[in-house]
């Protein structure tokens, strides 16, 4: 088996490698001369500079007549001066001052004389009431600078300024080549082996944010010449090339190779995690970036690297986005070898804004959609402890962080169905749920990282739920918790039951897989192993972990293992059979101090709604708490 | 003239009035099913489940070897374990496990033992190296709920839980109407009285901001049955109509009625600041809203009804946009009449973020091109003091206007020139220059509200130029003046020079026009009355006072003034005689704590530069400062 090694060039070296380079072979944009009417949200090339005045003429600025200011010099009340139809000319809003009048006066101003004449009680000065000429824009005044992102209202003052073409720099083409000999076109139905290719979606999605278009070639199997080939009809076509998948050192990353055989390979690997195994080339004065296959090491290159490569095609510094800074939540080890880009949900519960670092694998795409912004460790860091203050990259406006109601503990499917229905009910915030189990929601609420969290924690003692452990982790009595739902738990196995399994005892002779240390299902599970007199040694995949339901349920579906403890709605969701343990108090606990926080309360609210009760029969396994 | 009174009701109780109405005529957004890869930036109209896992089948997490864990239990340095062919399946990233195998050992890990054999030396653990099924996404788990934009990565975890058509709210189509007999479209020479329809292009950009499409109706002139007919034709194509101009209560002003003739006038004059004569109606279940024809009048409704408007089709609140807290650095007055919409200019000067209200006539247009921000007044309020604490709405990100280079004072068109230089460099921030004359420029500097500012202040006592007024007003020697550029003064006067003006006296003979109070024009202007003797009340014009050397060129080109002062680069400009009276030393005043500022730096690099010297002799009237 062949296997080479990547090298590790720390992310700005590589960005300057590549941005040196694609400079010295003069790469830059292209422009293309637009209508003014069509240009808004386009980079311009030149500063603009006013053509014409605006207003171009001395415009009335109300309905009234116009004047020469001198005739009404001295009206007063007591000294009303009489304009005569030869003194006035009738002028509506935006309409021209005639020749020899310099003011206007309004209409609300003019007392009827008769006989189309007017008495008016006060003087108007030299063009009162007079839009004068360039009181806008003036004739050569610079509208914008190089480089203006026009928006809006700057499309307005160039039309203004008698300019009704410009000329613009062309969105760059971003040519994207999905390889891999297993990839497949998005399907609902793929086969085993199939990886369905979505990272094209994702890139031009990214890329359009960037100001780029993208034009999406077909899948290209694993050979080294039909890639070569779509890479060079590619370079023909684009202005940036991005080949997805094939970029690392494996049997089938032909990247490398095929950028070497048409241009320069300038870097392959780079110290950041995710998204080290990149290649940064050029050919034909155009970049070639092969881009990793895993979903997040993919973001990362397209944020890090390809964002930075359509700005540079702009001739402008990268906008660095906002950010803010940020307590962590949670301990980060990262690695000397590295820079590490961590995606973080961000919460602001009460005054403090928290940071709490997402799942770290460089498969899962999850972690992007829930993702608020992004902390970059850098190479030389071991790591941040929890309580220390970071800067974190936003990837949403933090008025919309801020909006969100932060519910933090054990998972049941039914939070995101309040979430569904209050955002069906257009509810002016969001809300973000974490998975962390029961114990998590106690710290979470405890520690001011959550507003709310579910909790179902068995006292094997008293066979009660919850009190107890509040009591004890939060003994200065600031939280409580409030009626959730009632919900049974119990065994989920194959559909059939094929290894006969009746009762938890039964779990010895089977695959067991478990939830997380803190999850109060593990904690019903360690009870149930207690009261029957198993040791966790005997049972096989009890260290085999599990965040969610429906991640165990999905694992007995496909096999990988034979039972694991759940609620029933997830049973139901994966057409298990249940065998029903226990019926448990499903609640959620609450700092006192947000009992009444509008989003707690709508929240609660639809949860104890009539609606909502038809939503959990239809899930199933619920009772009224 | 016929003249009708518009009502002023609240903006709030007009926004109730108008969403109320539009709910109870069923209006909402229609919805469309498109597919995923082409979905990004649209809205989902239900929570979206994932149908199949992510992974769908249990993956290799690394290259290297598929095998069952248990054969490779008690591996260690001491007692290797040999896998044999059979014991093994050479597996890529991605591949699927192999019936029997639970786990991967990685390429790295593998010791070649001859005839495809391999030694080990650790054990691995079941799934150890294994993507489980479901690993990122569970088949069944809400994705995302409701009304949830796509993002990129959002796209990307859809198709990877094996959705590939998703139903999302159609954009809305807003109809746009410009209405006017003055109305002409764009164009670089309109004729006397034609006014410019810009307005229709500057929705567009707003509409496509809000989410929402615009389909632009050709001019049609005020004549009520053609005005009707056109609005008909958009109640019949579009989701919401938009009659831009002929919304107030003047001689040719048909909004209302005919938006009465076809549905309900529901407001008709808002309490609001530019913006007031604003119609709200509904058609046939639509929205149809009357906008005023002034440009910032128009972008206010715009904003605050038409936004909310696209809110409400998609089923939404509208998100409030990013507000910080900043200090105002200017008084404001406001009328207890009105809720004032006042547009600021914002710097971050060291640690205070100050906001400056811009220009607030409804026809200024480059006042919402300047606006970082809008400062809501309420109704109920007199005014703000200078120094209080305001909440403002930011119209551009906060990173983007705390990375400016905030010029302030003596006006000169070389500061726009040098900005257009360093954005030709890519120069990674922004120049903001404000016109406030020479003394503005001390003052912003003294208080902290400029990094820097243009001065050329004449002291009639000693002949020399800023040093003495620097001494005067910033004792504390916290600033000081770097070398600027040398300019010529002079008077300004038509073509030809129809009144025979050969020196500063003959002005008493003129139209005059002057510059604002502070300008150091200003102030050379009293200084050459005094040494020749003439009283300002001489001067026919003392009082029409502009902001900027084109302004008064601009006027004077107009024929509304005969003569005024200013730099030489506006004369030619605008193609006016020039008579030449002084060279002055025109100097940028900069607080001492920035003269190491990059951005200073950067500036006075440019300015400096022998490439901006060969602009400045193009521009006409420079020397070296």
């Amino acid at each position: 088996m062949k296997h080479n090694y990547l090298n590790n060039v720390p992310l700005d070296e590589a960005k300057t490698i590549l941005f040196n380079h694609l400079q010295a072979s003069g790469f830059s944009g292209k422009t293309e001369t637009v209508k003014v009417t069509d240009a808004c949200g386009r980079v311009i090339k030149n500063a603009a500079y006013a053509v014409i005045c605006s207003p171009h003429y001395n415009a009335s600025a109300m309905d009234g007549v116009a004047v020469k200011s001198e005739k009404t010099f001295g009206a007063s009340e007591k000294t009303p001066v009489t304009l005569d139809v030869a003194d006035y000319t009738v002028v509506d809003t935006g309409d021209p001052i005639p020749d020899g009048c310099d003011a206007v006066i309004m209409v609300e101003d003019l007392i009827d004389a008769g006989d189309d004449k007017f008495n008016i009680i006060s003087a108007v000065y030299p063009w009162q009431n007079v839009r004068q000429v360039g009181e806008d824009i003036c004739m050569g005044d610079m509208i914008a600078p190089s480089g203006t992102v026009l928006t809006p209202s700057l499309c307005g003052a160039l039309l203004a300024g008698g300019i009704t073409e410009i000329e613009v720099v062309k969105k760059p083409l971003a040519g994207i080549i999905p390889t891999g000999d297993e990839i497949v076109a998005p399907t609902s139905n793929p086969g085993k082996g199939d990886i369905i290719e979505f990272n094209s979606t994702v890139f031009k999605g990214m890329l359009d944010s960037f100001g780029a278009e993208a034009k999406v070639y077909p899948i290209t199997p694993d050979k080294k010449e039909l890639i070569k080939s779509a890479v060079e009809k590619a370079l023909a076509e684009c202005d940036i090339v991005l080949i997805s998948a094939g970029s690392s050192a494996g049997r089938d990353d032909y990247t490398s190779e095929i950028i070497s055989s048409l241009g320069t390979v300038l870097v392959h690997g780079i110290a950041i995690k995710p998204g080290k195994p990149a290649v940064l080339g050029e050919a034909r004065g155009k970049p070639i970036i092969g881009i990793p296959g895993y979903p997040v090491s993919a973001i990362v290159i397209m944020d890090e690297i390809v964002g930075d490569v359509v700005s540079m095609y702009y001739g402008k510094e990268r906008a660095k986005g906002e950010t803010v800074k940020a307590t962590l939540s949670k301990k980060i080890v990262s690695s000397l070898k590295y820079t590490e880009y961590v995606r973080v949900s961000l919460g602001r519960i009460g005054e403090k804004l928290s940071a709490s670092p997402l799942a770290r694998g460089a498969g899962v795409i999850t972690s992007f959609t829930k993702a608020d912004g992004v902390l970059l460790v850098p190479q030389d860091c071991e790591g941040i402890e929890a309580g220390e203050e970071v800067a974190i990259r936003l990837n949403r406006p933090l008025c919309e962080i801020e909006n969100t109601l932060i519910i933090t503990g054990s998972h049941d499917p039914l939070i995101d169905e309040v979430s569904d229905f209050l955002a069906k009910k257009g509810a002016p915030f969001r809300v973000c749920s974490t998975h962390v189990g029961s114990m998590g929601a106690i710290y979470a609420v405890r520690d001011g990282l959550a507003h709310m969290g579910g909790i179902h924690l068995l006292d094997a003692e008293t066979g009660e739920y919850n009190k107890s452990y509040i009591e004890k982790y939060i003994p200065s009595g600031n939280a409580l918790a409030v009626r959730g739902v009632g919900r049974v738990q119990g065994l989920m196995v194959k559909k059939g039951n094929p290894l006969g399994i009746k009762e938890f005892a039964d779990i010895k002779n089977a695959r067991y897989v478990n939830r997380q240390r803190g999850a109060g299902t593990r904690i019903l599970c360690d009870y149930l192993l207690d009261k029957n007199g198993i040791s966790a040694d005997e049972i096989n995949g009890y260290n085999n972990e599990e965040f969610t339901h429906t991640a165990v349920a999905a694992l007995i579906a496909a096999g990988n293992a034979d039972a694991g403890l759940g609620i029933y709605s997830a049973a139901k969701m994966y057409d298990l059979d249940f065998i029903p343990i226990c019926n448990e108090t499903y609640e959620f606990l609450i700092d006192k101090k947000y009992l009444e926080n509008p989003m707690v309360k709508a929240f609660l609210e639809v949860l104890y709604s009539d609606e909502f009760k038809t939503r959990l029969n239809e899930m199933g396994g619920y009772t009224e708490g």
